[in-house]
């Protein structure tokens, strides 16, 4: 029984956030009267001792130790002897549960933020820096329109930055101190739970003692964030070993992460990318205090390879260049005869008949001589011709959002923006 | 095939907003350039044509309809001709669809919004009007202490209010205009985002085009809201079915909740909190258009049983004054102590000592003399009687958040000021 | 209250099964004297009466149907009189409920087991006729050697066996009645459950009353079921959808499963492929009747799809000889050595330094002269030459269940043998 | 990135496994004539070494031993030198690691299966020897009708034989060698597959190469075994910490399998039970290898401490009794009418009237005189009061299935026999 219900193996990750509410809590007690100022220092002192047992790596866990609260406690009683037993006085377990946790998740929440925005950074420098290559854009994995290599860099960007914004959130909710709640009515003994919010540096305290202690609804909310921002993580890595196949062969991974084959001696395998999009998976459907633990850890691997992938990523252009073809630029030939009066439906449709005639013919869209495009419509004369200049074409997309130069620059100043003004 | 893709089972809702949408849209291809202002006047007649058909129930669907989009588009074109063929232009399926269900979530969102509200109410107001009543506050379904009966009310109405609070961020979300991102590239026409974002009353638009038209961040938010707040009612539900059992006799159901079984005469079942328990579960695992709909509706009938369940439900508050038995005032007895200078864990073992005591004389706590209770330590006095009163009890949890008289006002006032902060 | 609570939208799906297993139980009465042969007749009568407004589309719904079930009855009441209300003697609306409901499943679990023999016959006729083409097998998206078109198919048709046998197993533990269990402590009346057995012809009957009434683990278990089955047919949609991006090129959709786009001209997409892979995602996460009629429909569609997709599928099968490459053999090369005498694991090192020696000259790995390749080892000799030959590579693989032409008609013949034995 | 990789952390449980498959690999390469016997007898020797040194906590891991099996490979190489390379000639990582899992998950199978055995023989010893022991039977909470508290143990009895059946289903698929699949095209080297088989004693071999390294369906199906047997537990542990309320008081779990608090003196909470009852959740949603290693951990102590609650719960059998009230034989009374001739729909309707005769009139259901209950119908007399007898209440349920004492004696023998036939 014991070992079934025992949780130390992964709450001690917990230690120095435990000695932390321990102290702010008996100086809380001291305020109180529950404490004489010697008998606080005292155990001021003893949870020193402890949390330096635990940096030291000499802390030695007992076989009873259920769990690292208690592991804590019957050290400090080792320590300092029976003062140890004033600590835990109008606090319950599960207060003192849920305030570790708490402290933990803010510490840890603030790392994986600025991990995200390194990622981010990382992403929109490249994006700037890379403005001017074009390659296909795909819809369905089908080559719809030439976009900018940035256009797709920024797409997954922004995502990121919804993910940041989000856990801007999370952390608001996570930032509430439950302490002083005691089991389920509350604390009896006078305990100052603003001084208590004070000391643990909170932004705000729970309402109700019954629902503090019991709710984790920042649990869920962390866990969520967390799985769809390896949703984006792995649509983007995704996108990247489909683009680093040999048969679209638009970049190359560093060698840093990639892999051999212990079979196959020509093989190089992504499989940076591939653990990338197959933790994604891992993130969901338990809502306990172990995966806060894993997620985390995860999360915090997981940004750190995206970084180093995108930014030691190698492209080649010139295979992006080839992989433009004009039948992409069949929506761009419907917009030509709609510049010049056709409603866009019938547009559509004589670009899908030049489309169907091309193919016909077994000669590129943009090889039908005038003449054959004149059969499809009278509309079409001369300047027909600059349709088929990929870089042109990305130069009409130019309202907000759109892949022209001006509106990748706009999208790059926005990300930016953002990112300073979720880091203030 | 055709069977197999068509969404317009379900995509009906949407038939408002889609006219909404698209008469924003001709506005903007009207300044663009697009439309003559006799084509645009044309077009939007005809969509109020078209709204006015499916609000008196004479839209007729064909079987060629794949979805509200196709539809509404193919009976404008009946209407006004060929004119009609130029309202997609530049506009793409998926621009178009993302756009529809934005504003439709909005609408949605806003209804839910008032009816948790309205829920909240209704269960601050009964924590007003009852709080002198003391009933049992479980853990682990054990009786723990002596709680108001307000107090387990508020601890799920506080619960509710981060609900309320989440919503809140995720309409902000949703209200960000998609229209004009075209397929991938975005819009090569000139058309103006921020007089469609103006037209629609959209707080922002998005940033990339790609992004834009694939993401749904926003449908996951709120399937993930749902469901946070389907675990809240139903865990209010779970502890309501509990206390309405012959065993626990605190609460009764109105009869309109009730229903009785086909078989046994005497059953009266609590089918309103089962469904509402049972709905919990129906909300996860889907990330589509479906069960956006499915959701929406599951809330909505939810959160209206859920306040019809509170502002109905009679109280037995004889039973629940009954159910306080001595031994539940076993902390407060270690407090007892504690006061008069026992270390906590002392005065905890101690209080243990005197439970087993009781229960091995077969009497309860408050039955043992004081010679009984010095036997275990010298500091009962006199005054130990005063710990036997439940009223004295639950005043003692004086800190915020606790049980006392004073703490249920002051959470009152809390949550009634975060209805008023959020409604604003 | 009433609305929320109806099932009656989805569950009419059961009318058949529900007057079947009526009739059985009013046999069931009659033989333990709770029905004279005249009052039994009556109900037989008016049952079938019921069965015959549901098949002609006249059964008309009342708005106080809560679900089939009532509805029925209400209906037989209104044709028969007060001998209707007998039918129900002894026995619980559980006990009816779950009896239609396996009713239902026995049928629909046959239908989707032909469908699903259909298309794994389907598959392995096609990998019968396609046998001689050989094409790129692929592991991490990374060209890996030369296989057998038909042994990419048998990949495929070998999961959707195991499919096939776990079908089975759902479908022997749906086929046991519960009818005669009340509501939870049995029945009463001496109905004889063996009479309703043989009536209703299922294979056993469940043990215990309150189990049989509660229990759901056959709706759970159709569920994984289909969601498992569901993640093999995605799986294989997966590598059609990438077989026939343009990169690709070895496949090529039928125009009967590909659509077009509102926007993009020269667009095809293949959305039977995308439908069937998003489909997979529906099949999670409920376990409830509804769940059970959508999943039904959902499989049955996806399955005759999967099955049109894969008779018409054009192939390219010059564009997969051309995608074989001479670094495909590298494996091959190290198992010249191996036959040499070489170790596997030095083998592996010589065989990748010449696919390193052959990229920094820039050359095919089959372009390395002898000399070349005696640096690297002296056991390479003329022979070698042999090892180019993409036919002669896979033949190699010989031992059951490889490519080679032997095991694949081996493969064939198994599957073949697999689905006879399923089907008896 | 290699700490990222690197799976040593969990997959350490292989390592008995994986040395029993490479000692099959090694003599099918020897009969292949890959290996002389000098060289088959020297690997076999070290690789007894290497499990050796694992049993006795002498194996040293190195940091770049990123799995069990190159950390096993690397141990066997510094121990028999270069011969060590040949062991891994035709075998893929894939090939490896999939067979290691299935060896592993066969073991762990049939251990989980006696474990399960010994819960359900413990229960029904259990059920056997507490037949006469009445008690009310619950649907949705509510008193429904009085049952033998046998009949309750051998509803969860009887779930968890189909548990045990399922488990010999997938253990089946389980027990298919892969060995011999290579990495993709199969074993090009003439080793016997059905010599392998043989030699790890398998029931069958693999069908496809490509299927055979990558599919994972077996793990899935123990996944979905376990959440669906650790459901039924889950419902059995509901039912216990509901029974061992104050409220209920009809069973009192051991001192072993209770834990107290750490604030309420007098508190013993179930913690066993909500163990059992938490760790449902824990077995969902994830599909890896880590996965199967942690739910079979759990399993397997949750099936230990199930079978220890079981066996030594305390059960209050007068409160059992005390709990039955006249109400719940409300069904009796109509079958009593049902029995005299009365329509059942009728006879529910005049017991119906009864209860609220008795409620308006403030006494029990059996208080009526039977001059109050002939005003309801002239069928009621003297042989009334034949109805108020739990004991002939419970022996009327005679049907196979039901409450009766021929009836749970029927249950126990079928259990009985279902074990005996499943471990034969």
């Amino acid at each position: 029984m014991e070992k079934f219900n025992s949780s130390i193996a992964y709450d001690r990750h917990l230690w120095e956030v435990d000695v932390q509410g321990s102290k702010a809590y008996s100086r809380g007690l001291e305020k109180a009267g529950l404490l004489t100022k010697a008998e606080m220092d005292r155990i001021l002192h003893g949870l020193d001792k402890v949390a330096e047992e635990w940096a030291q790596g000499t802390f030695k866990l007992h076989p009873n130790d259920e769990d690292i609260h208690t592991a804590n406690e019957r050290r400090l009683k080792e320590l300092i002897g029976e003062t140890a037993g004033k600590l835990h006085t109008g606090r319950s377990r599960n207060d003192q549960v849920v305030t570790d946790l708490r402290l933990w998740m803010r510490q840890t929440c603030a790392r994986l933020s600025a991990l995200l925005w390194e990622l981010i950074r990382t992403m929109v420098d490249r994006a700037e820096a890379e403005r001017d290559i074009l390659f296909p854009g795909y819809t369905h994995l089908q080559r719809a329109q030439p976009i900018r290599w940035s256009h797709w860099i920024l797409s997954h960007a922004v995502a990121l930055t919804r993910d940041s914004e989000r856990l801007l959130e999370v952390q608001k909710r996570i930032n509430v101190l439950p302490l002083g709640s005691g089991a389920i009515a509350g604390n009896p003994l006078g305990v100052d739970r603003e001084l208590l919010r004070a000391e643990l540096n909170f932004g705000a305290i729970t309402l109700n003692s019954m629902d503090a202690t019991s709710e984790r609804d920042f649990v869920a909310e962390f866990l969520f964030w967390a799985s769809l921002c390896m949703t984006h993580l792995s649509r983007m890595a995704e996108d990247l070993i489909l683009y680093g196949t040999k048969e679209f062969s638009f970049v190359q991974l560093s060698d840093a992460y990639s892999t051999g084959s212990s079979l196959m001696p020509q093989k190089k395998n992504p499989d940076s990318l591939e653990l990338i999009r197959s933790k994604a998976g891992r993130v969901f459907g338990r809502e306990d205090k172990e995966a806060v633990f894993e997620v985390s850890d995860t999360m915090s691997a997981v940004l750190q390879v995206a970084t180093g992938v995108i930014s030691t990523l190698k492209i080649h252009r010139e295979n992006m260049a080839q992989a433009l073809s004009p039948d992409m630029l069949a929506t761009d030939l419907a917009y030509y005869l709609v510049r010049k009066g056709m409603p866009f439906r019938q547009a559509h449709e004589a670009s899908g008949k030049a489309v169907f005639m091309a193919e016909t013919k077994g000669v590129a869209l943009n090889q039908l001589s005038l003449q054959e495009l004149q059969t499809i419509s009278p509309l079409f004369s001369g300047d027909v011709s600059h349709v088929w200049d990929y870089g042109h074409s990305v130069e009409q997309y130019g309202a907000l959002g759109g892949t022209a130069r001006s509106s990748v620059d706009w999208q790059i100043g926005q990300v930016r923006a953002l990112l300073q003004a979720q880091q203030a």
